[in-house]
């Protein structure tokens, strides 16, 4: 018997957390007794009532068909697809963007995982991730070897960053801070004069900031999507990732060359419905968590698709943590919803809300009844 | 004026080596006076000559118009996908593949990137890879922290490996080889005997072998592609690479949902018509090689889609190397050829094939014109 020296990468198995990854803990643990509802995943896409507007489609189609567009593109992307994101992106900012500022990458994911190693520029360096955030953040900062230093959103101050504990975090190593603005996973919108104020404050730090912007279209509150590039006179928002993206799979081709056609020919009855649907889902979740005495929702979602919700134990029995929660609820309601601990705050919710009334009704029903079940004696009597 | 901490990944900027990136050095190089030919890209998809086969463009647009492919895809991709593709693979194998054993990739560039990691085991690891090879590894395995040691290809034995040097270099500390099999950018395809042969080493060493079959279906000469999978009784070819999965891009849905009918549909002449021209365009460039005394074509290519050939820089004047050699040919000629030392051999050049015939007799002629331009005194007169 030969002895095989390939153990897999044993500090990759302990040190990646991913959302995915707690999902299928949590799939496991459903019962088959009832239909499955998720609160879960932010994947408005495969959701009917989000269906994609047909001109996709038919970019898509048309591109693949023509045959142009079967070979490599060009690394940062092809020409006619930065030209046309450029166009789009600078209709919101005072400094326009021109196609050589556009890299092409495949999904936000990519973009992650390309700009990470380029910022990490010499040993010991270390980037500021917000508290909550998205845990793509961290497991691509330690692949790399780039330290992680948290601040603090607070959850009642709407969210917003605590600019003094930013500050109290970075030293002369700090490479860069990220924001992801519409706020996922606390659904919140940053105001104009908060961004600014946090530009102000990375400037002064001497500090870049990534501006994780994928929910931009998703602002249906009060306060107005701003994206971060309007501050780009006050503080750098790009980094040279030039070097990098010649290692990394590129987008197909020819859905490269759809995204002109997507972007020019979307209108914006699209977009308007779906923030239509988004905002009355994010309201009535918001209403219904009301209802519920052992949750508390401190902020009200007005962006993105997800909120946070903190789980008061102490009116809780039987219940260790917001995992042990999670896996109940999956148990005894075939409920799924992420433990708050995925994204950096122990013992709260993430829930998601890009989904059906019909889901989120259902969902807050038997997340209300399980909470009940659970509650302590004194709070069934009094419920 | 602020002093700004980013600086870039210095180590990045000096250790990666790509193939676009000295691509695009030589693109720099040209004159503008002749229309510029390729014997340089491996790209034949964007050469009419190599169509697609229309199955796919219907497959892709039928999937987009769907609806049902929107949405993220599993982790380890569609299980349709998975299943078509395993059961097209064992068309070839003793050991049948499951869906589960296919991981979908966006390319084998992404394929790379997940599997090296997952290698990398303990500090101080290291992975042996060919030489010539297929850069990518060299760069992923150097961001990962993997130590690369590299084991000969032998020209003057049809490119096989150098099994001697290959149980030299391996320790204790060696997790993994690399073999890319019909060879890039050799051009050989190996036996079965001698991929045996390599399996009982890695199998003898402990080790497990990354085995690369992206040309598997471009082998045109006499000898038939033998996917490495026929010895996985002997040594293990698939890797660990589960949890990383987790946190990479997934290739686009609704691509994926396109692949059971690409692969049932596409049918035999679509590739044979495709061996064919490779075929062709092989055998008329190693002719033409032989026209030119300063380079030396070892091994008539039976594969893939690039060959060696070596330049004999004794017979050439006012040329350093082969870095030299390619961008004074650039300059002088509008050719562009990449230099070996990009694929781990000096003073060679990587010649691609996968062209229409014109170009080869265009861009030979000129590689030609400019070898007996440079040649030492001694050899225009014999020439």
């Amino acid at each position: 018997m030969e002895k095989w020296k390939f153990q897999g990468n044993q500090g990759l198995k302990s040190s990646a957390v991913s959302v995915r990854g707690v999902f299928n803990v949590l799939m496991q643990s459903i019962s088959k007794e009832k239909e499955v509802v998720h609160l879960c995943r932010v994947d408005p896409t495969d959701n009917p009532l989000f269906s994609a507007d047909p001109v996709a489609a038919h970019a898509v189609s048309t591109a693949a068909h023509s045959g142009n567009f079967n070979g490599y593109p060009p690394t940062f992307g092809l020409p006619q697809a930065r030209r046309a994101i450029a166009e789009y992106l600078s209709r919101d900012l005072p400094n326009k963007l021109s196609a050589e500022d556009v890299y092409v990458t495949v999904g936000a994911t990519q973009a992650i995982e390309i700009i990470l190693p380029s910022v990490f520029a010499t040993p010991g360096a270390n980037i500021l991730l917000p508290r909550p955030g998205f845990p793509q953040y961290e497991t691509r900062a330690a692949l790399c070897g780039l330290e992680v230093r948290h601040f603090d959103l607070l959850p009642n101050s709407s969210w917003e960053v605590d600019i003094d504990s930013l500050e109290a975090l970075a030293d002369d190593k700090t490479m860069a801070m990220v924001l992801i603005s519409p706020s996922n996973p606390c659904g919140n919108v940053f105001t104009y004069q908060h961004l600014k104020r946090v530009a102000e404050t990375a400037r002064k730090l001497g500090i870049f900031v990534i501006s994780d912007e994928v929910y931009a279209h998703i602002a249906f509150g009060s306060n107005p999507f701003v994206p971060m590039g309007v501050f780009s006179s006050i503080v750098p928002i790009a980094a040279n990732i030039e070097r990098n993206m010649e290692i990394t799979s590129d987008p197909p081709t020819f859905m490269q060359a759809a995204i002109p056609e997507i972007l020019e020919r979307t209108n914006d009855e699209f977009y308007s419905k779906n923030l239509d649907i988004t905002r009355e889902a994010a309201n009535a979740l918001y209403e219904r968590f009301k209802e519920i005495p052992s949750l508390i929702c401190p902020h009200k979602p007005d962006g993105a698709m997800a909120v946070m919700v903190q789980i008061n134990l102490s009116q809780i029995e039987g219940i260790a943590d917001d995992v042990d929660f999670c896996v109940k609820l999956a148990k005894e309601e075939s409920l799924l919803i992420l433990p708050g601990v995925i994204v950096g705050l122990k013992n709260w919710l993430r829930v998601s809300f890009g989904l059906e009334r019909s889901a989120i009704e259902e969902g807050l029903s038997r997340l209300k009844a399980f909470c009940l079940r659970h509650a302590k004696m004194s709070q069934q009597i009094s419920a």
